[in-house]
């Protein structure tokens, strides 16, 4: 059953997790102004599967169940499948920032691709486990928040070497009926307002460590998990045209010993599968941060538009302003570009779903993550000086000033003052605020670092094949200069297969 | 018929061209060792459709006709068939730099739609004539050279402004037979090697330059045609160990009363139509030139693998290589993709064939436009300093320095010499030479300058779909705040359209 | 006689400015939290005139008087002033941001260049009105704001054609001891806790427009100014680990009939000379965002390396992270050495004064401008996702959180928690914040925008030197191949001019 | 005696060296073609310290003896030194690209301190030595080559650990009266027309290699030196506007039992004095390649300024070419200000001479290094297509074709096509031909590769004093915020030092 934003939030209420905020004990999740933004936030991938017009790429039709669930939640199964994900996550977030909501699609995926391929290697059953589980979760149309990246400690020791191992979640105990974990997760999006937690390693661990490769879910109520978060955007900044309504809250995650029965456990102790899981989360992942971020790029064009408009120039005669403009599309389709070439040259995996390409993700993800800065200035750029000098909204009501402010905000005659403000206060809210600087280090950060992309570029490149095309030109030497007689074509897609046998995926 | 490089050079015997080289004239261009790169260049794409392995990529069914051409003469009718080409041009620029013969490509499918458009709206018969004219180019597998870049003179003046009117090309009388044609166009590649010249205009004419507004084709040895041409590549260098075997030559087209009979004539006097074909070719060569300059990339990313291995250099010690050689990648991939989401998001033409998305060709061409220099420079960054000290080939043979001269070549001993020296001269001629300034210049300025791509860009963004959705969330305002109800999602690809409307066209 | 914080803030008392901060008037401007940081940033270049190790640097003997003035206050007469000045800016904003009176410095030298030349144009006695009026101010040590950007309404109009002539402040009325004016300037930094305003046109102004041409000081409080203030910094913020301190407040301003008498009008109908006493301002002033920001940049160079060594990461093993700190440097140097260049190259002003080169001053601040992006981006590589991921200040005192919040924040076994935790909020504060946001849009269009220096830098290029150096090189064409007789070596600095004039200067 | 160049071509017949140029055994040096624009580029500075306009800063008072001496060859004892040093080379290498000879000064600036430095320590008396060498060299005026890089082999191992030891040149014999040293440089710039060899390490050794720690000089043509070398840029090209006249050779020489006497031994052993020599020569070295590039700037600003003069393009009116040429310019100028800025910020040597600032030093020949790709896109840019599509020189004295190219070639009315194809071809030899391609990858790695310079950067960099600022600001804590009661300013430049000490040496 697709839910709506309204049976999501309160479908809230049926859980009690302990959750801080800025010190203070939250009583009621559903209720809590300091977390509506991010509900509101998570809100947009329900009501987008309901509306005529998104339905359509908001929802997919499950393979193994042949039920039509939330793209979320979805299994990919064709190239097809993989560009709609891509546009579902921009839209999305062109209309709410970041719907936090993708990071539950690629985990699944994940976890679908790595519980088979455990299996097959070390003869369990998580694959089965994990399908039941999803099923449900699809059916029941869950917000899964993901519980990753560990707090890690000491960065030059391995997790079972720590003074404190509590700075990774590990399992403490063993028993007839399932585990008990314990630890800490570091940065967890939208943790307070989430139904579960999928908790999963963070890194490859040696098998000394396989204590540490344990990936479960959990409700988000479970005995002893406290979650200690920060506020979801700038609720109630009067300010904050955009993230008073939208916005993210992230949360440490503490996990006091925390039972997980059987049927929940996808794995435990099986250290290689456990650093192909996290880096199959970090492809699908990177792959949904291009569309997150094209649909931020859709927010600035847009809002940069109208800001231009209302200063009253023309980009035909100032072709400063629409070289920015210009400069702002092609960052952001340039990325998002990668994203759809990933969906054409994906990945088939043993477990019958598919992969984007790693290459083209990693190549994506780097390029937001550096160019997101270059987005902010060019949205600067484009808006001039005023979105910080604009006094703030109080004066508007201040009836000693309000006439002369007005007067002094206006620029094209027939824009009105108070239009001009609103649009200037929402680039200062998206580009000069604290969401703006989320948004730069969360695209900087989130997902990895750009050293990581670059490792997984080089990892992933088949550099060899080009050295072997320049070497042949080169054996060939100057004797047949004129006559070329036995050529051997190279490969010249980025994953190096045979041309053949890439493109059906995409012309299906 | 599909040619081999053998036949398609014996066919040039045919052809009796006047050709300047050097000042020269050539007798026989099929001997000319001057224009032997060039030849050989385009021979890439004739033994491409025969070797098996390319065969499938390199060759397309013609809808019109049924039958298999070479895929540099098919009208594209899905996205498959963009990618195919997008791939093809990529697989022989690897194999030869610059492959030539996709310009002919990009010209047919323009000529294809402007015939029909022009048909359309004037009652013309020329879709017709160009059917039969393009069924025959297939059939004979012709090479076919593109004369649009005029002289211009005066770039303040219109071309019926001009003092000298053969600054541009144009029809001068009109015969009950044919058409005569006069003027210059001032960058034809690959001229003096081509079977036929494809003429057509360079620019939007307003109605009084009529004359100006001419498309038609015309043997290379018609009447009054002459040709002054430059070298193809560095023929008979010693030290060119990629451009001795495969170039570009370029040439100046002069029309000194050349006659053309009505059923080789396209457009004339149509000059809005004129436009029309010079903007469409722009789109379909801008996406080309993205798998140009990729498979160029290919080779830069090749020879730099083998460069830094000759020297000893292991990647993962020397972070600094491998950040260059992923910057490399990085740079390739991410034009590339845009190619692929050109692909992908095509726009159907009445005439039945399909245009690859404006927007993603247009940033792709401007991207790679601006970072060949960069692609330059990490081709050096890994390869040292040694490229340009390293004394030329004649030293090899000197007898009382060879030996010496080795000694100091060594790098990694397990690695010759004379190995490493020809690695060096192969990047030095593809990046530091002639033939590498003229790929820059080319990436640069072919297919139209930056300026024109930006003004592309810009003239088919949807920015209004992006400002709408901007404020539609602004007008909701913050009475809403945590009750949402009514939201119409934005429009999310760079075309614009609906996004159901747009995905089947990859998912066909 | 030289002031300290203390002095300041307690002369403040003496005046009575119409203020409103958020809507509400402000009683006592200098008991105002919501302005402290302001007046703290202000103090720091009171303080540091007083403290023996940078009071050589913050001080000067003005030539005028003789007397040993601030150097905030003082007029360059050397090269070594102008390094002295860039260098003592440098200082205080690496103390606080940006400490703001430095315009006062720029404007004063500017006014004092203006006012002589209208002297010698229009046998006006402006020159020596305005020494008076500067002794008077270094004598008190007064803190000055810059009224200078107009509200400027409709962008396509004219001063005198706007409907609302208030949108740029002007001259209504000239009485015999005075004259009236009225008007709004928009942007005035540190507005609120100012003794003075130095009002001056924004633009050159055509004949019509004299009215507008208008030069002035007035007291903060005079009869008929209302200021509309932003906070300065923020304050009371618990987690603002630096703008709490330091911060600075931008104020609309109000002239509603201010009466200025005589002997403090500089400037009153000279349209020509109102150009370029705004020209001539901000050359002095871009010069000094060089030294502001190249301050903000030791902030962040500093906090960069507390950060990742809070981490745990060694630079001499993670060469991406001392990749990034050696761009962080790079880019803070390179403008600031354009400082260092435009004070050695010096312009001297027949007032007896000295003026930085423009080309490399507006050469600086055009680098800052769009770099300042790039600095918060690599503040953030290095610092990593803890910076908006760490739970607020709050949960510290939160005794069910406390303890195992800071097991997760320590990094480094020797460096406390809490320490960590404190760096990564002043980064935060200084660049993912609203300060940080303040600090990217002031650096971009503070001074003016990006177009408007580059506009300068064409506008004072000797670009005809140059030009005119080539011709003779290809004139000499290749006839004197090998024997080069007479060959007149070009000119070679930025200014142009002849080289060995341009050296003592330096030199003296 | 200060020579011309007729006096310096001349004094090159005394010599006899052993010369091979594309695999041939030049005979004479002096009247050799292949190596006249060599010849003439060195001749450059000698010509300019006679012309009474450049005069001034081509020659310089040496202390040590009072006599006045070619700046070329000059010891450094003030900024003003250092600036005219980086002016005097400007100068040069904008009229002829690369003047080759600043190596010398850069060489023998290292051996100044180095000398003295090794005295000091190990009571050796090469101080001596070397002065009485220096003050013949300036007596005499000669041509010095550096030979510092070695062949090195592979660059896994040591010198003492390769498999062939003559990669690096050491000593092979220690005689009563000299060394007799053996090995082979592998880069020399200016070789075979050069009077003597300065022989130094390119690198600090372990002191198990103390043989290979050898700094001696040699003339050209002492018993058992071979030099093979390339031509000087483009002799007897048509097309060659440039390095027809002015060009560098680059050789390797090799040192086969080379007997040095004592007196021209300047280091033997002293392993770490031998890396401070390199490191010494190198910052001299990076200072002067700013000065060196900044004049290839000023020639591609000038050609970039005719060229669109030629093509029509008025820069008011097309802003992207404007922009353009405010690029190239802002590139060129803010690594040049880096030069001023060393030499502002420069450092005090024991030995009594100066060396400029190692950061900026290293900073802005980092800058340079990269963007010199972008001063290359950037001439491009502003030029068009035709500089690599204008037929060759041959074609105007083709009778059949000079009329109609010339009317092709014409561009505005008023300018001849001839003077058009001039520039054209002269920004074709420039950016995109084999000399084009020298001037990147010098650029890039002559002087060290990027990574060098970052690494000196770093080394250099005061990173203490600024995180130790950072951590006073942030234990003052929030208690004291509105009362900042102690202050203690931070050092503010680049070197670190003291403010105050800092400044006077720019002052004096």
């Amino acid at each position: 059953m697709l839910l709506t934003t309204e049976d999501y939030r309160e479908s809230l209420r049926a859980y009690n997790p302990t959750v801080f905020v800025n010190g203070q004990r939250v009583e009621s999740v559903a209720d809590e102004p300091l977390l509506a933004p991010g509900i509101n936030g998570v809100g947009v991938t329900y009501d987008f599967a309901q509306i005529e017009t998104s339905r359509m790429l908001m929802t997919a039709r499950q393979g193994s169940s042949g039920k039509t669930v939330n793209r979320m939640l979805h299994i990919n199964e064709t190239s097809t499948d993989l560009l709609h994900k891509l546009e579902a996550v921009r839209l999305v977030c062109a209309e709410s920032g970041c719907a936090q909501r993708y990071l539950a699609h690629d985990a699944l995926n994940a976890f679908y691709q790595a519980t088979r391929r455990t299996d097959d290697t070390h003869g369990t059953e998580y694959f089965e486990r994990f399908l039941n589980y999803l099923h449900m979760v699809q059916d029941r149309d869950l917000a899964l928040g993901i519980a990753m990246t560990d707090a890690k400690g000491d960065r030059t020791r391995r997790p079972s070497e720590q003074d404190n191992r509590d700075a990774y979640v590990h399992v403490v105990e063993r028993r007839r009926d399932g585990i008990v974990i314990r630890g800490t997760k570091a940065i967890v999006t939208g943790a307070p307002y989430m139904h579960e937690f999928l908790v999963m390693p963070c890194r490859t661990h040696r098998p000394e460590d396989r204590d540490f490769a344990v990936a479960c879910a959990v409700p988000v109520d479970a005995d002893g998990i406290t979650i200690v978060a920060k506020p979801a955007g700038r609720p109630g900044e009067a300010a904050a045209r955009f993230s008073a309504r939208y916005g993210q809250s992230v949360g440490v995650v503490h996990f006091d010993d925390v039972f997980v029965p059987h049927d929940r456990v996808f794995l435990d102790g099986e250290t290689e599968e456990g650093g192909f899981l996290t880096t199959s989360y970090a492809t699908h992942h990177r792959h949904s941060c291009i569309g997150a971020r094209a649909g931020f790029g859709d927010l600035l064009i847009g809002a940069g538009a109208l800001m231009s408009e209302a200063n009253g120039l023309d980009m035909a005669r100032h072709a400063h302003m629409r070289d920015a403009m210009v400069d702002l599309i092609t960052i952001t389709e340039s990325f998002y570009a990668c994203g759809v070439a990933a969906s054409v040259y994906l990945t088939e995996d043993p477990a019958g779903c598919v992969m984007p390409d790693p290459v083209y993700s990693n190549i994506g993800k780097l390029l937001l993550a550096t160019k997101i800065y270059d987005m902010h200035r060019l949205a600067h750029h484009v808006s001039g000086g005023l979105i910080v000098a604009l006094p703030g909204p109080e004066e508007d009501h201040n009836p000693e000033t309000r006439a002369s402010l007005a007067a002094v905000m206006q620029g094209r005659p027939d824009i009105p003052a108070a239009q001009r403000a609103d649009v200037a206060r929402l680039i200062e809210d998206l580009t000069a605020s604290h969401q703006g600087g989320w948004y730069s280090v969360i695209s900087l950060h989130g997902g990895g670092s750009p050293e990581a992309m670059k490792r997984e570029i080089w990892r992933n490149y088949p550099v060899t094949d080009r050295s072997e095309m320049v070497s042949r030109l080169l054996d060939r030497g100057l004797v047949d200069q004129g006559q070329i007689p036995h050529r051997q074509p190279g490969r010249c897609c980025a994953k190096g297969c045979e041309v053949p046998s890439m493109v059906p995926s995409a012309a299906e």
